[in-house]
């Protein structure tokens, strides 16, 4: 049990390091979070490490959304000990990946008083998606959004090339 | 299996996260690191809320050495999946734990040649070992010192109040 939680508790504690040393705490509208770079490269990093870990060799990955599976599954499951809860896509490069109960989401309450805080818990998973489909030969560019906590989105883009 | 190397994969992200940003990369002999103290709080935090999840109700604690062996067994395979090796104890406070493979020293290389690598590893644990024990009531005082990688020895002194 303890593993579970030590990821999570070393998670929020790499987010509130962070951003207690933020030299931009307040960016406005268009601007850039500093650590949220930062955090959604650590992610990558780790996706990368883990994507050669799992166990892929007994799949076949002969489609992109075979891929997606795997993600939504294997990767889910090892990280965070449950499944994606839906996998949808536009069959041109766009796959939307709903957990409607996500994990580094949940300490916060529901609803919406800590929509906005929600960007930072979402940046390392943003990476951990990306560097996880880097390993396994697809670059793309990763976003999440929430609606209402803890349900979150994550929307993966996969230019043609 | 992807639990334990995703704590390592994440341990050393933020090791490496860390050091990029050092304001303070050579602050000689007498200097203190702001990384190493920040990842020691890091840990203390991390080893409080691990204290208050571990299955200690089902242990009395009557002594200081009892609190120090759980934490050799409970907390060590909790997070590293692996007991301590020994403990050793003056009977006046000071414990020196050793840990003869330990797990986050073990992607370095063995032998000498990175042994001044070596205190950037040893923070977020002595932390987690001082946040456990302060948890379970005890203050503390925890180094770690390594002669030879992967081996690695963590002392805790509590002082007599």
């Amino acid at each position: 049990m303890a593993d579970t939680v030590l990821f999570e508790f070393l998670h929020t504690e790499m987010v509130a390091e962070l951003w207690a040393h933020d030299p931009d705490p307040d960016p406005g509208p268009g601007g850039q979070k500093m650590s949220l770079s930062v955090l959604e490269g650590m992610g990558f990093r780790v996706g990368q490490a883990l994507g050669e870990r799992l166990p892929r060799e007994t799949l076949a990955f002969r489609e992109e959304l075979d891929v997606l599976k795997f993600l939504c599954k294997d990767l889910w499951v090892a990280v965070f000990q449950k499944q994606m809860d839906s996998l949808r896509t536009n069959h041109q490069g766009t796959y939307v990946l709903q957990d409607n109960s996500f994990p580094l989401l949940l300490p916060m309450a529901s609803g919406l008083q800590y929509l906005e805080e929600a960007p930072k818990f979402l940046a390392f998973t943003c990476g951990l998606l990306r560097g996880a489909l880097y390993t396994l030969g697809i670059e793309s560019v990763v976003t999440a959004s929430v609606a209402a906590l803890p349900v979150c989105k994550f929307q993966v883009v996969i230019p043609k090339s």
